[in-house]
Order: C-alpha cells, then sequence, then structure tokens
C-alpha cells in the first residue's frame, strides 16, 4: 500500500494506493461506518461488506436523482447514523457522487471515505471533492463541493469490472492526456486496452498518474475558477449528448472531446493532424468519435451549462496536444459551429 | 447605515444594520439578482422587488421540505441562473434558510445575500450560515454550512410584522442572555414586549446586540464542534415538541428552555430562584412556559436528534443565568429524566 496525504486549502485527504477495502477498519471506528454501494459491487464482493450495514442502491446514471437521495436518507435516520458516523461509499462515479453529496448534507455533513471500483471512479469521478445529482436532463445540476477523509485505491475491485467499463473509464485518461500531458497519450497511443485489461502493474501505475493530473488540478482550485475548467474538455457538448441519448459517459465524452477538437481547428489552430491522433486514440479505445445528434435540442442543453457565464460560455479547447485553455466562446458563435462543422 | 466584516475561517460576511434594502443593488451585479422571498412579504413591500426576478413561496414551517427546493430550483433552471449570479432570501428563518440551503446546492453553490425579515431571522436564524430542510418530522435533518456574502439588516420590515412573530422572536433573545448575557437578561426584565414593538430605536440596538452574540460564538466555531453547540439550550426538547404538536419555533423553545432549567436544577444545581426568573421573563414576553406532550413520542424524536453523539446527546445546561455549559447525558438518564421530572 502506499499512501500520500494531499492538502487542500483547510484541509487534507489522504489518498491509499493499492490497499484493500478491509482497511476501511482502521480509518474510523468500525462501529461507526455506513457504506453505500452498488448491487452489482455488492454481489459481487459480498464478503467485503460483512461487517457493516450497508445501503444498496442501482448505482446507474438514470438512478443518480434526488428520490434515491431521499431513500438514502431515509436509511441513514432508520440506523440512526449521527454526525459520529463515516459513510463509505464502494462504487463507480454514480456511487461516490451519490455518496458524496449525501454526506455533505446529512445533519449537515457527516464524515466520507471514498473507494471507487471503476477506472472511471479511480482517475476522475472520486477526486477532487465535486458531487452531483440531476434534475430532469440537466447533469449535476444540483450539488456540492465536499472533502472525503480519504480515497481508498482497491484493484482488487477492476478484476470483476466488465470492458464496458474500462472503455468508459479510458475516456478520462485520454482526456487528461490531451489537455495536460503529452508523454501520456504517446504512451497511451503504443498500447490498447487489452494490455491494461491484463496487466495490472500497468493500469496501476496509469491510475496513480491520473490521479496525480486530477489532484494537481483540482488542490489550486477546488472551488473551480480557473485551472480545473480544463477538466471539462468534452464535456460541454459531451454532457447534453449524454443526457439526451442516454449514452455511457466515457462514450459522450469521447464524441463530446471530436467535437472541441473541430471547434479547436476552426478558431484556435489545432492543427488537423492532431485531430486525427485524438480520432485514432479513441478508437484504440473502443470509445465512438461521432454520433449524428439533434442539434437544436443539444443547444437548448447548451444553454442550461453550469460553465455558462451570461451570454458566454467557458469552453475548453485544445492548443496542441497536451495543452489546453479556456476560452469564452458566445452562444452567438457556438450556434453558428454548431449549425456549420458539427 | 452602519456596517461591519465578519472574519470567519477563509472568507468575510458583511453585516449592514440599520440599512435599506435597495441597497442590495450595490451589492451585486443588479441584472444578475434573483429574489427569493415569502408571499406575505412579498404582498406588503411589493415596491422593494420590482427590479428582479423574484421566486415566491409560502414560507411556513411546513413547506420548509425538499418539494419546495425541488420548486425554487426549477424556477432558477427557467431563469437561467447560473453562478454568476446571487440569490437574495428575503423573509423570514424558512425563507433563509431555504435560500441559503438552495444557493449551496444550486450548481455547487451561487452567491448568497441575506435580508432577514423578522426578530427571529434579525437575531438568530440568518446568522451563522447554518440552513436546514424538515425530513418528515425530524427539523434541518438534511442542510449545509454556508456563507452569505452579506446580511442586510432593513428595520422597515418590523413595521409590518405581527404580533407573533415578536413573541416568537423574543424566545431566542431571551436564550442568548440565558447562556451568554446576564446584563441583556436584567435589561429584558425591566422592559417588556410592547416597549419594543414601539421603540424603533431599542430594537435596533438590542438587535445589534445579539448578532453580536450569536456572531462572536458562531464565528469561532463555525463548523458546531464546541461552543456553537451551547446555542442549542432548549433546542434540543423545544424541537421534538414543535415537530410533535407544530407550535411556533419561538413557543416550543420556550418550553423547551423550562425543561433544559428543570433538568439543569435536578443535575447541575442550578437554582431554582433562577429558574423561576427565567419562567417569569419568558411569560413578560408573552411566551407559554409548559406544555402537556406524549413523553414516549418525544423521547423517540430525541434519539434522532443531531446533537446525538453515540448513546449520549450533548445537552446544554445553566450553571447560572448567563452561563451555560455543554454535559453530555446518557439516553438512559434523559429517559429517567423525562420520566420522573417533567
Amino acid at each position: 500500500m502506499k499512501t500520500e496525504a494531499v492538502h487542500y486549502e483547510g484541509g487534507l485527504v489522504n489518498h491509499y494506493f493499492d490497499a484493500n477495502i478491509a482497511f476501511i477498519n482502521e480509518l474510523h471506528d468500525a462501529q461507526k461506518i455506513v457504506i453505500l454501494t452498488d448491487e452489482t459491487v455488492f454481489s459481487l464482493h459480498a464478503s467485503s461488506f460483512q461487517l457493516f450495514p450497508v445501503i444498496k442502491i442501482n448505482g446507474t446514471e438514470a438512478n443518480k436523482t434526488q428520490q434515491t437521495v431521499d431513500i438514502i436518507i431515509n436509511e441513514l435516520l432508520n440506523l440512526n447514523v449521527d454526525k459520529s458516523w463515516m459513510l463509505v461509499a464502494v462504487g463507480g462515479g454514480v456511487i461516490t457522487d451519490m455518496g458524496g453529496y449525501v454526506a455533505s448534507i446529512f445533519k449537515r455533513g457527516i464524515k466520507l471515505g471514498l473507494v471507487p471500483t471503476t477506472i472511471l471512479g479511480m482517475t476522475d469521478a472520486a477526486i477532487g471533492g465535486k458531487n452531483g445529482v440531476n434534475v430532469g436532463q440537466y447533469k449535476n445540476m444540483v450539488g456540492t463541493t465536499y472533502r472525503p477523509q480519504y480515497i481508498l485505491f482497491d484493484y482488487n475491485f477492476l478484476q470483476t469490472l466488465p470492458k464496458a467499463e474500462w472503455v468508459n473509464g479510458f475516456a478520462e485518461i485520454i482526456k487528461h492526456a490531451c489537455i495536460k500531458d503529452l508523454e501520456m497519450f504517446n504512451t497511451l497511443s503504443k498500447n490498447n486496452i487489452y494490455y491494461y485489461i491484463n496487466n495490472i502493474n500497468a493500469i496501476a501505475n496509469l491510475i496513480e498518474q491520473n490521479v496525480q493530473i486530477k489532484t494537481s488540478v483540482v488542490v489550486n482550485d477546488e472551488f473551480e475558477n480557473g485551472e480545473r475548467l480544463l477538466l471539462n474538455f468534452g464535456h460541454t457538448f459531451g454532457h447534453a449528448i449524454e443526457n439526451l441519448y442516454h449514452l455511457p459517459h466515457g462514450s459522450a465524452i469521447s464524441i463530446g472531446m471530436m467535437i472541441a477538437c473541430k471547434i479547436s481547428e476552426e478558431i484556435n489552430g489545432f492543427y488537423s493532424s492532431q485531430k486525427e491522433q485524438v480520432a485514432q486514440l479513441l478508437t484504440q479505445y473502443h470509445l465512438p468519435i461521432k454520433i449524428s445528434f439533434d442539434k437544436k435540442a443539444v443547444f437548448d442543453l447548451l444553454v442550461k451549462d453550469k460553465k455558462r457565464s451570461g451570454n458566454y460560455i467557458n469552453f475548453v479547447l485544445l492548443n496542441a496536444i497536451g495543452n489546453a485553455a479556456i476560452q469564452k466562446i458566445s452562444f452567438e458563435q457556438l450556434a453558428d459551429l454548431n449549425e456549420q462543422i458539427l
């Protein structure tokens, strides 16, 4: 096991890499731990949960709603959970998001531990404190920024992860490479998804590398006023498409990244050859690069985007692979681009 | 107008005393202000709200629910409110609580201004960042601690405040006197409720004094780990009784304070003569000092209290008028006290 303590303004979060979930016993009074997990994770790893009360939910994006929040809160009330307890969320991004949100609002905040079980969760969703609940078609329209006590990485969970979830996770890994790390982009280009599925050391290293990238960005900008916005690369169109067509997050973000590459090419001088490299890499990791979509419906969702600021949207463009920048794009210009180049 | 900037860890909150609500224009881009208010406040002060979009709700305790949160969030979405906007909550404690909670979760947090319009709001509910939503019978079971940019005190609102609301507010003022300020207790004893209703300068001074008391307690303990717990004097039984019998908050707290005085007398050596002084002062301000209640139902609610910690509850007792202390009381002992002396 490898640990690090990450300093945020006014607090710290411990990362436990290559750990076993049994270690959560050591991290809080074991009598005051309640687990939130996914039904599938629970059925595959039931022995890991024997010591604690477990709240099971169906951890799908469609369930990331206030209704599910209400169910969890009622279970916490039934368990007489108080502010001295810790909620440990064990699962993918939906579970760590729901767990983080509920922990932040229940009795005005109880302690939180996160055990992400997917590539997407380990490299992205569980890091940085942001959580969210969907409101109708609007993704994460409600949420908080709430710090866990720790994030524990147990790679055993990856052994039961379906291939579709590996694909999903590589979308965010490729995003990190595109915005921040040309070297990682080149390494990924030399390998493929089966290499990582079959090589626990390689995926462990890649996960730690991605945790460092995301952590370094969010530590200096916890409340998303500057650099953290870069992590939204591919997410503006991606979220809108995800919500309209109920694609997996990784697929939607992959398509969103290609759209952002096209816009980067159009207004930012991003090389067409690099755009093709991004398309090639996404394909190599079994991610889709286009979909035909209802332009008007997508645009209507963009107008509600959290990254909106007045009549502009803060859009993440690439200058080159590994080098991203935020640019204000007016909705007028975005409507033109949507019409003409997409 | 008198202003002060109150430093919390990592931020500050501006207090504008003796101000006019029109001043909110100067405190944020007027194009990006949305008002949340109570239907009654709106009808009595409609001219104050002409410049802004207004979300009106029925600001009663029974409406302090997730359902109302959902309504407010949908209105914010319809108004295309984004993170550059400020939500200004104008009303009593229910409105400032709901406004604070929604501002803290909408798009993971938008800016917040508070304009309390009741004595209770000005001296207590609006100060300290705590907000809350009721879950079934459990008061404020969900909520956050979220800092407003400012609290603006416009005493004109008091001119339309019904007498019952004055009575309600004096419960928290008397609470402050009991736990922290013998001199204020003595001043209150010399006057009565009509004196303050008819004397704007006297109530303005009393409000500022109470803001200072509450602020000084919460500044050093924003997340309620120590001294801030003192502010729960009367609130343990008070909340349970309030929820079961739907009494006004002030009435329930008044009864709760008398119960806390009896328990203080029983286990803490608090003088019976001082208990009688507290009863006399509450009566002088038209507050009830007892109710016959279902002991078992009340006890069942106490077990869910946020101040619970394992098998104990952090209970606020008086050593003397103006001097309070927190004492752990086991549920067993509390059950005995509930049975025998109440």
